[in-house]
């Protein structure tokens, strides 16, 4: 994948940008929040952090995760992962460095597998920031757990096109995408694994119909910050519409998964990392009674320090997993993955608790942006896949190792 | 209090009662619900429940916290909670009992320090349902957990007047009520303990403005459903809109707490149930794999078994102090009430989680209630006192026993 | 089961009891914990120990968990349940009132099922304290979680003699014990649950082997504070020891497993009031710095605070059951039983936990009885079926209503 | 420090000698621990041990964690923290390679202050692992978590010897030592930091009385495995039994326990590696029912998973602390010694615990190491400094930033 590709920057050098970017973010980044809080929708924002993207490309930070040569930074994945941590500062970090879920996911899919046409039509317009795409494939019939159970069809017709229908739900950005790109049976009788294809629908095809933007924790939001359910009903793509290879659907989706979910882990330890911030600030200025502040009291010294070190130890899970993609590949980590993805999510969930706590009332407003991600964020535990699903499968893989060795128990296992 | 006068309900009469308002509300109430999720505004449905008022008055039903003697069902403390559990099912069910807070608390307060004519003027309306109220005290700028802390003052002028300045917020519902019972500093040299008082404040009033609904977990809500920051700015009332006695404040406060605590951990509990009821329906119907329901997996079964267990142990706890109230009455019972404060709140947001992990991305939506209660009953770990301050008070309570008893080793300290 | 008939005393007289009882385990066992802690041996302190027995007797209070028919209190279980509370506080509590498992249940188990002569050789002996017992069923090879799962056989010969052979473990209290009761398959051919049955064996028996006490976290103990690895082998018993029916070995377990979780919770129970009780003390008597004991922080508080809650609330569980217990019966209540065991038993090590924590590194030695509490009690989680096996139970207990009801979704399930 | 000296070993020799290192202990120790498991005394190992010392000099292993000149390895701290944890599978790892607390510390403080006399009487027989040592810092009579608040004094005399008169405990190991390094009073008037002291103490020294080996969860032990309760009394030793300079001995104990923690830190994450291992070796092969082994559960799984996740965590977080050790020494690195050492102890526990319940009643015996460190090691979370300090100081350092930073919100405090 395009985002594992090595780093082209010196730590030097990295060291610098994250503090520049840091200090780009708290600029223009922060005094757009209570903006988007007040109105509660993203086309509030939308014009201003256009505005901002501008910025960030003429400093030559656009499309930090990508390689030089498709436009991009060339971080590799640890450094980008780096940088995604101080993005995720702000809600809009991503965002306006065209680094975004689920774009920044549909970018590498198609670096890896769209023909020629396609990188014209679809990738180039996405990488220069002209549009916005989503990626359907959750449905709400069948357990996001289990890939393999899906009603959505794309059968080829006779006149070699694809009819595609179904439903679909938790399409992230649905609203106001140019294009969508589904996962679709496209063989019913084919092995398991080989059933399901990807294609590119442009959502303005016919049978293609975003029927709402679904309300999660009460806002169904818009534009980029918004979870469509979309339904496909006798929409007709032409075959070459599809994708990578016929059957390849799994496989993509696996690869796009993996540095996808480092992605979203360096996001939250950035989120975390805003919500510590935002507490110790809390700690320091508000007065319990005159001279005695909310930092002199244990228990917020306790949430201090537990934070501080729940935070530190996933940063350091996720850069070591980072490395590893480096070094051996997506596959070969993807159970590293697994275990980051369950557990850093974890750890925010209980950062960001302890953050409102240490406000109070004020925690349960806007006025911080502590209560939108404790709501928006309590989805980082189900979403590509639940915790319990990664336990189980990381569980299950050591395990694997230890059966093996099972008569030889002088080996080490070391998943 | 009124609330804690003893019971004039059988056993029998009350198992047949709880059943049968658990039929009513089954009935009545959940149906509304996606009507309300769905609008995301109190008013899209009030004019059905004001309908189901009418229903319950017909039963007999109508504000079950309170004696017979005015209007009530007389049922006494402990078993308005067992009532108040069912109630709790639904996000709807006090208010169509007329025993929704802070409206509940307010008449309470009325019964006990009205003057004939405030009785007259503010509690019988309010009794009848024909308006609605709130109660200003926390403060924006001062802790909540510190009520000795208050910037508001209601002067008063040589005309006799008061004279009321100051911020409040966080006051329930004030949108949309006729009159606030406001808490201020009306003696600013008194003894810390005597300085605040009570005042009976219509909403029409000069110089009372309510500024904003504020938003809460990024819902500003409406009517019933709103918190409210409420400015008073030379904001005068007559001298017999004193409510009690001068400087009666924080003992009026305290009385009013009580009671109102029991309503809220018994609504939690009600609320507990639900979302169990909802884990368990889930975890019977979900198939992950043809065969399989959710409730095969051992981590489902955990979530429930644990759940069960949390559920029962803070009912009984929470019983266990409503009768401690009958029986001695608030004052006495006050650190009992601290504990279930925390340990009540803290067993809801459990309970929550693991239902909303049950569903998955559904848990998310407004498909279930679930999302709702775990963004807006954050709160409950905050609000009438965050959870460290009563553990704080009750363990000091605790080990004020031990100190007295240190030089008598074999007692047996019993708070 | 004897234990479980209803209570035959008033609450004004179980009041004084349980005051009375209290001041005499203070006074009489607490003062001998030291002299055991140094010894690390029961027969330490077994002397002064049959001496207090003597007291116990001349005070009314011997066998309080047994019917007065047989020579007990008669107080019923729920009201046992307390007493049971008042002697958890001393690890030697439920033995100086004969009291104590395994010889309680074994106790519970003759008076139902014991022959005229069972009852005057092995029963009456017990009654009057003058021998010890024990019960064999845990085996080494076989998970304790299954109780189908047994390997030691006792097969009828041809003279009528029953041929035991099999190998048990973690049989408490076999070191010293006149008899033991045995679990073992009689017809390894019939029905699962009718395989296995019930015998006495006299611990003189020719084949009974005795082959150690078995080191729980590094202490092997004796007598009664030890647990045995029992080896049968060709061990020959008269066919006239078979306790109650052939294939009648599992329901009799049952049986006995009831009330007995219930006598432990309650000394569980009994140990948490100890060892918080233990903490208060500490807290305000150790100083950290001059004039600020260790009750000063906020860290301590709350470890009281949460204590104190969670006590309660297990109390007030365990309590519940009991009564749902004598009303109904063992077998109606066995979900609630699953449920206390495992709530209960976490409680206890959370609470051991903190109060060894507040005494630092006293902790961890034996100047105070929390460090042998908490080596040995870890095994309340284990012991009678594991958190994990009682959990599960309860839960599928659950969803069993629910799936009966799926159609009829008015319907609340009450498990 | 002499440990915190750079690595001068290559990250590929060091993975040869971690495999090579790991193959020993389970070849060499683990086939010892039954032996002391069943004996409960060092002393019923201890020739054995010191069978393999000679093993260990002879495969150059010898003091790992000293520098080359001194006869050591030469590893540097974060080389010798990873060979540490694979020290720690073993009880025995550290004491076989010379590289025990708390002769480790000594060894170091040694190297840094001893006179030359000092070294050639006190640390060369050290180094050649001919004698033992102990510390002796911790008084029973004042919190170990207040370093300032000790009792014993070392007074000079007019003869210009130091008179020691206190009592020490918990002084690890000080049964058959040599001598005694021990922190005293010797300016009762100075400075509160620079009041105390460090003496060099023959255990032979009139006036110096080992009192008893202090039972410790149970266990009094022997030799090495014990905790001394130490009684000076009246004990005179000359003025160059000083170590380093008077009034030295707070800056010297610190100096002492900062690489201490990080070498406790690695072992409890080898102990937790070992219980992990443990864990999934057992859930492989213990079946609940026919083709059923333990690790098809999904409580078992969800264990494994957790455990994983929190050591690898761990190991993560030690390292880097001992690499800013080595960039900017132990002072720059205190705060975060603080935040492994409480974030370590409590994985450690955890998954002990888990690891037990894995094992069920066999793990509670002694036939795995698993009991012996959940009793042993809950002391992880006490000794040098309970977590609550760790936890509050580690806070109070972040907020200090935040304070100094709160007139310049952009700043990001990094501690």
């Amino acid at each position: 994948m395009a985002s594992t590709s090595p780093s082209q920057i010196s730590e030097q050098a990295l060291t610098t940008l994250l503090a520049d970017v840091r200090a780009f973010v708290d600029a223009e980044l922060l005094p757009l929040e209570p903006l988007f809080a007040q109105a509660g929708r993203f086309d509030a924002v939308e014009p201003q952090l256009n505005q901002v993207r501008e910025k960030v490309k003429a400093n030559g930070w656009w499309l930090p995760q990508l390689p030089k040569e498709v436009g991009g930074m060339g971080l590799g994945l640890t450094a980008f992962g780096r940088l995604g941590e101080v993005l995720g500062r702000s809600i809009f970090g991503h965002y306006v460095f065209n680094a975004q879920a689920p774009d920044a996911g549909n970018m590498e899919v198609l670096l890896e597998h769209a023909s020629p046409a396609q990188r014209e039509t679809y990738l180039e317009p996405l990488l220069r920031g002209d549009i916005r795409s989503c990626f359907a494939m959750t449905e709400p019939d069948n357990p996001g757990s289990n890939p393999l159970q899906l009603s959505t069809t794309a059968l080829q017709q006779e006149d070699g096109r694809f009819r595609i229908d179904g439903r679909k739900w938790f399409t992230t950005g649905a609203d106001g995408s140019a294009f969508t790109i589904v996962m679709a049976i496209t063989d019913p009788t084919g092995h398991p694994y080989g059933r399901a294809s990807m294609l590119i629908v442009p959502t303005g095809a016919e049978g293609y119909d975003l029927v709402r933007n679904i309300p999660v924790m009460g806002e169904a939001g818009d534009g980029w910050m918004s979870h469509g359910e979309v339904l496909f009903k006798n929409c007709r793509v032409p075959a070459d519409q599809l994708l990578g290879n016929a059957g390849g659907g799994f496989s993509i989706a696996q690869e796009r998964l993996g540095p996808g979910r480092i992605h979203h882990c360096m996001r939250w330890i950035g989120i975390a990392e805003r919500a510590f911030d935002t507490m110790c600030s809390r700690a320091v200025s508000r007065e319990l009674a005159p001279g005695k502040p909310l930092g002199s009291r244990q228990f917020v010294l306790g949430w201090i320090a537990d934070s501080r070190a729940e935070i530190d130890a996933a940063r350091l899970l996720v850069l070591d997993v980072a490395q590893l993609i480096e070094r051996e590949g997506g596959y070969a980590a993807r159970h590293r993955v697994s275990l980051i993805k369950f557990h850093v999510a974890g750890m925010l969930q209980k950062v960001l608790d302890r953050a409102i706590q240490a406000h109070g009332a004020l925690g349960l407003t806007d006025e911080t942006p502590l209560a939108f991600w404790f709501r928006h964020e309590r989805a980082a535990r189900i979403y590509d896949g639940p915790d319990e699903v990664h336990r189980v499968r990381l569980a299950k893989a050591i395990l694997k190792d230890y059966r093996a060795s099972q008569n030889d128990t002088r080996a080490a296992p070391t998943t």
